[in-house]
């Protein structure tokens, strides 16, 4: 097993654990991968390549426990696994980064765009961000954007701002 | 029984049979009520009293299904205490307007205040919209504020805009 299947297993277990609606909802993480990422950017108008890593959490969680009236997911899962799928990413990170932090929801904007009809896929890609503050006591800030598809039809976007704040010890 | 309680006992069964997601979390109506309003406004200079119609729902859930691993109210929990109560006023003011429409939510801003250490109170007000459109095979759309009250601190804010179809007969 791998340091990030060991990571994943942890993270589910600690949604089970201490959230209960995570359980209920049946939210499982489909992959969470690093993938080399090679990109052009323009420098003194000489362009150069840099290879960057790219981590991406993909979550899903099957329609019947997530159903409404329409037979459609329910707006409250959407949004609800879209959440978790932001929070499981900073806890990810701060895991790799050996970074304590109490990671709370600030605030967040929901566009659903078309009816889920069929178990969907929650996408998030980590920004780069540097959480080494939380180890000198200073809280962090982190905006990330959720995207929930559905076969090849994208059905929702959150922007989410969460905080991780210094654990207290 | 009053048309109001009648009204609320059959929301609640609507919600528990078609969203299982509500029943698991134990989302209640607390109070559905019309009250008399007084309101001045000023027209051609002239002082006017008027008596409008102020319309409430408000909606709690407890906390020992809807936690989270701060032992608060999740975020999750939070968002569709409030989406719930936004989409029942909605469903509500159909049914006293004697109108059918299917109502969905298009999209969401919330804004998390304070946490929530005991069990809440959702609330929303209904702002006097014609519904009529409905009967005429037209769309409506509903903007909604709903506030997550806990004691006496606001604790979240949340604003919703739902859209009511025609139902298709």
């Amino acid at each position: 097993m791998t340091e990030h299947q060991r990571l994943v297993e942890e993270l589910v277990a600690t949604w089970y654990r201490t959230i209960p609606l995570s359980q209920f909802m049946q939210v499982e993480v489909l992959a969470f991968t690093d993938t080399n990422n090679l990109t052009a950017s323009a420098a003194d108008h000489q362009a150069e390549l840099s290879l960057s890593q790219v981590s991406q959490l993909i979550t899903t969680a099957p329609l019947a426990p997530n159903i409404n009236l329409h037979q459609t997911m329910f707006a409250g899962s959407i949004y609800t696994l879209m959440t978790l799928t932001g929070w499981g990413m900073v806890w990810l990170q701060q895991q790799l980064a050996s970074v304590k932090g109490d990671i709370v929801l600030a605030d967040a904007q929901v566009k659903y765009i078309a009816p889920v009809h069929q178990q969907p896929s929650a996408k998030v890609i980590w920004p780069a961000l540097d959480l080494s503050p939380l180890a000198r006591g200073r809280r962090v800030k982190v905006e990330l954007t959720v995207e929930l598809w559905c076969d090849d039809v994208l059905c929702a976007r959150f922007c989410g701002v969460y905080v991780s704040l210094p654990s207290v010890v």
